[in-house]
């Protein structure tokens, strides 16, 4: 088998997802080269197609979140394990899932350190010595680091031990204010995942069960995936003076009296990317929205004849030209692969738009699109491409979003009781299930228990599911979930 | 004591440079605010105005890093040791200084793991299962993350366990290909810190005993800092095929034929902000170059009276307005500061202009600006501050790298031997010294032992060097360093 047969095979091998949903995610992100396993236990690397998405990611992300009054520093990566044990139910919440460093250079370490599995415990002992006024509050921090977290089963982006992610960590005066600003990272991480990734998510509360290992609440933003399983694409905690007491992170106020100060964090990671694939990707491959794409548009030359390729090749470089900086465009003219395996290829990466030109289109001044979110074809003359082509892309976009919120909407389904969430999962439906909940960790755990489903969240708004409310009850979604 | 007064002491109380440049620069650190100390043995944490110096060097050092050709991805953070004894020297020069993961969770591993002081060894690993045949050549990664190296004395971004950095890593066909690639990306090294940095540096190659642990050659860009003492800002190595060949990384050529692959990798890291301090800085604190300095002008309202404060305030309002996104402006209203704690404030973070809004000038209509680097006063009418500003922050991007020059050139001497070195170094003098070398071991030996200072490389361009050049002899720079 030659290599350009093998690499065909490669692009064109690929389980379908009702096959095997499970193995499809892992052949798409190989595949399509975002990531891929190291000799390192649980730890993968981000090749550059994915890391290039992540880049836009945190581009997007990162505006919202200085457009909300944050700024960026950057907290050591090891945690004194003395610091780490300080709040209680931090510590044995991550504990026993941290890496730890025992030796520096040939020395045996007197205190060992973990590496961060979240930064909450070194934050604290810093604001301690940062914070004195109420003329010092709010602060309003975030850093982009790795972090990492010994997991037993791991898979690439949506559970891996050293991940990618921003940590947000604000001290307030008050707690009004912590629970302000804990929804609005909500708020924040919602119209991101939704506006930037297309991906539709309930935002709500998590139960006492589910929350962050030192949270006073946990609020999170759920996406569904194709496979009708749900993931967690972000959560904002409302951590109360809990950390502030035993870092005695504390504040003068204009009283000239001591107080506590309230604090939250909040967090998105590098899972989004498994997102991503998961609720967008066909069996064809990637489907990746525009605003993220690395690459919006990739344009495949197409010649047969030796003699048509310098005109084809001319009239490539006046797109190129008329397309600017407008989008993100990629022109591959590599000659040992055939248009129909460059096809695959891009189909595979999930570039949004490939732009066909061959002979036939020089002729004419157009070029041909095909959409990669549903294939629709369309002549574009040379001279309009510049407008039409970030229209479309908008189109998709939004088009993409629509496909998630409907298939959300066929899968969440409303319960009448305990029973009926019960009889939904045993039945191995997938999906949400919206019930009526007496605020009992019983009841949850009995769908633990015999299904595997678990409270994903009480949605902020539980108008939609006004249905099965219920007074003295709280609407809560179930889920199956990764 | 009143916490205010506390701070103006704070702000005002800053070491001289000639009393002791080594204490002004810690202070300078921690009350401009950059970064601070942390209970991590050597590891700081980079404050908000720290890392938003750092943000503006990344983008403007990976926009050059992309220009020519390079992507960025993410490897892991942990090596297993038996990947970092693969290459000989390599282990020899960073085993040592390596801090090593023993346990993950409560198991004790069965292979320790280091946190990458540098990541040849892991991505070599990778490399080779990636590249197969000539096509998939050259391969140009960079990556920008975390390292750690566990060193005895540590200095605020100078020398610390962990710093950030970006680490590129490439892999050709060919031997010159890789060698081009090396003087690519030491020229971009240089271009970024003499541009943007507005430090002049001189480029060049360094000795045998001075290269990277595993190189075959390394470059470096060497800049001079205000206390005469040289610091290495980026480095660029030749790997040869010293990693290819115990990697196993290897391509198939055109004609079948299994090559080794030939490797570069370069670098630079938080240490440039380390050096922005020490060239520029003066007794009054930062003087920042206006490309990278987080806040690029501030607007400090004044008012005595209360009545002349709305006035004051409408103005500042329609100042922000004119000059909108061309500038990163900061308007610091604090009312319990006044102007001149302020002044002493923003002389300290280096602000390149402070704009001085009073009474006066909204009756004028104009602004009184202030640059921070020769403090020279300059009334700007409201109609022309939206052109003037970003003319004036030129011309002070421009001065700062010009004075730089100045104090290098003045500090850069020849010496017509070894014993003119040694007398020179030994006499408590500093700078750069140029001398003809015979390329012997004992020669840099000798005079790293008698005085402490060290060959910091051959320069690329020996030709301003020309008087003391000799037949047999290569130009070499010696000096202290840190």
């Amino acid at each position: 088998m030659s290599e350009t047969d093998a690499r065909k095979q490669f692009v064109e091998e690929l389980t379908d997802q009702s096959d095997d949903f499970s193995r499809w995610y892992i052949e798409v992100v190989r595949k399509a080269q975002l990531a891929d396993y190291t000799p390192v236990r649980g730890s993968m690397v981000i090749r550059p197609y994915g890391y290039g998405l992540w880049e836009n990611m945190q581009r997007l992300l990162d505006r919202r979140i200085k457009a909300t009054g944050h700024q960026n520093a950057y907290f050591p990566l090891l945690i004194p394990e003395s610091l780490l044990q300080l709040e209680a139910d931090h510590v044995k919440g991550f504990a026993p899932e941290c890496a730890w460093v025992t030796m520096g250079g040939r020395e045996q370490l007197e205190e060992r350190y973990a590496i961060r599995p979240t930064s909450e415990a070194i934050i604290g002992h810093l604001y301690s010595r940062w914070i004195e006024s109420y003329r010092d509050l709010p602060v309003l921090l975030n850093q982009w680091c790795n972090v990492m977290r010994w997991e037993k089963v791991t898979r690439p982006f949506l559970r891996t031990a050293e991940f990618l992610w921003q940590e947000g960590h604000t001290a307030h005066a008050t707690e009004a204010e912590a629970r302000e600003e804990v929804l609005r990272m909500l708020e924040v991480y919602r119209d991101f995942v939704e506006t930037e990734l297309a991906i539709p998510v309930y935002t709500g509360l998590k139960s006492d069960a589910e929350r962050f290992a030192g949270a006073e609440q946990t609020y999170t933003v759920e996406a569904l995936m194709r496979d009708g399983k749900a993931l967690q694409a972000g959560t904002s905690h409302h951590l109360g003076q809990h950390f502030a007491r035993v870092f005695d992170i504390t504040y003068q106020d204009e009283q000239g009296k001591r107080q506590h100060v309230w604090q939250t964090s909040w967090g998105a990671s590098t899972r989004l990317i498994g997102a991503l694939v998961m609720v967008h990707g066909d069996d064809q491959g990637l489907r990746l929205p525009p605003n993220v794409a690395p690459v919006q548009a990739v344009i495949v030359p197409i010649w047969r004849k030796d003699e048509d390729r310098s005109a084809v090749r001319a009239f490539v470089e006046r797109v190129r030209e008329s397309i600017g900086e407008r989008v993100r465009l990629h022109v591959d003219d590599r000659d040992q692969y055939s248009p129909g395996w460059k096809y695959n290829e891009y189909e595979m990466r999930g570039v949004p738009v490939r732009l066909e030109i061959g002979p036939k289109d020089v002729a004419s001044q157009a070029v041909m699109s095909v959409r990669r979110d549903n294939r629709a074809k369309e002549s574009i003359p040379l001279a309009q491409l510049a407008e039409r082509l970030p229209v479309l892309l908008a189109d998709i976009q939004s088009s993409l979003y629509r496909q998630a919120e409907e298939f959300r909407r066929a899968n969440t389904v409303e319960a009448g009781s305990k029973a009926d969430v019960i009889a939904h999962f045993a039945a191995d439906r997938r999906g949400f299930v919206a019930v009526a909940w007496d605020g009992s960790a019983a009841f949850e755990a009995e769908v633990k228990e015999r299904t595997g489903a678990t409270l994903r969240c009480m949605p902020v708004d539980p108008k939609p599911f006004a249905a099965v409310a219920r007074p003295g009850h709280r609407v809560a979604l179930f889920a199956r979930a990764y």
